[in-house]
């Protein structure tokens, strides 16, 4: 991975505080919705919240397959990853993400509709389009 | 439709300026990527400039089926919309929406490369958190 790119990629998608994650159902009919990031490892593994049973949640089961796009149209960068999406709920990952605003959705950390949903990516673009111009830069 | 649901997603779609639209190839293979919008139509019709051969275009002519999603973190509004997308070469629309911007990407208005795709939706969703909530509302 090209470090010096990655960690630009990564400072911003860590202040893009959402995502575009894309999935697709076993009848191939695609969905993408804004999801809110709950971490972004240092590699990229990106880390959200979300209720179990969902729509999000059977397509990832029916199909790992992602893509993820952060994007601000007014500094004109975008961070694209494609990788794969699995559900994860042990009781001390639900622990260490819990915040107490998710009280609003779920009954506790214990609550069986609280999951973490783990995207690891295979590949990764970043484009800084007034620094770099419209190529997508690849840095994995 | 709802009316007035419609005028505020509209607002907000066209100030937007940019799209993310997620697509699946014949493999169940997502994908998704910023595009700039060319035009929204008050019918939510969305039109974007795109190159032929492109990923976008190959996927697209295998599975129509697509979702477009604007977002906007910092006033809190998100559009989603499903429906089906397709690739138009026809010269008088290529003439309608030609701007001088894009030589830099065409050889000109009759360059074979020079394409629209059209997204005509069939639902249509638009979330404003500060004023609605989180739950999304559905406007068609």
């Amino acid at each position: 991975m090209d470090k010096n790119w990655q960690n630009e990629a990564l400072e911003f998608a860590r202040s893009a505080n959402v995502s575009v994650l894309a999935t697709t159902s076993k009848d191939k009919q695609v969905n993408a919705r804004v999801m809110q990031n709950a971490q972004i490892d240092d590699d990229f593994t990106i880390w959200y919240v979300t209720d179990s049973p969902s729509n999000k949640a059977v397509e990832v089961s029916e199909n790992p397959q992602a893509c993820v796009v952060m994007s601000n149209y007014q500094i004109r960068k975008d961070v694209r990853c494609y990788g794969k999406i699995s559900i994860l709920g042990d009781q001390e990952l639900r622990n260490k993400f819990w915040k107490d605003c998710y009280s609003a959705f779920f009954k506790g950390k214990e609550d069986p509709a609280y999951v973490l949903l783990k995207f690891v990516p295979d590949g990764i673009e970043y484009r800084d389009t007034t620094k770099y111009g419209h190529i997508a830069k690849k840095i994995k």
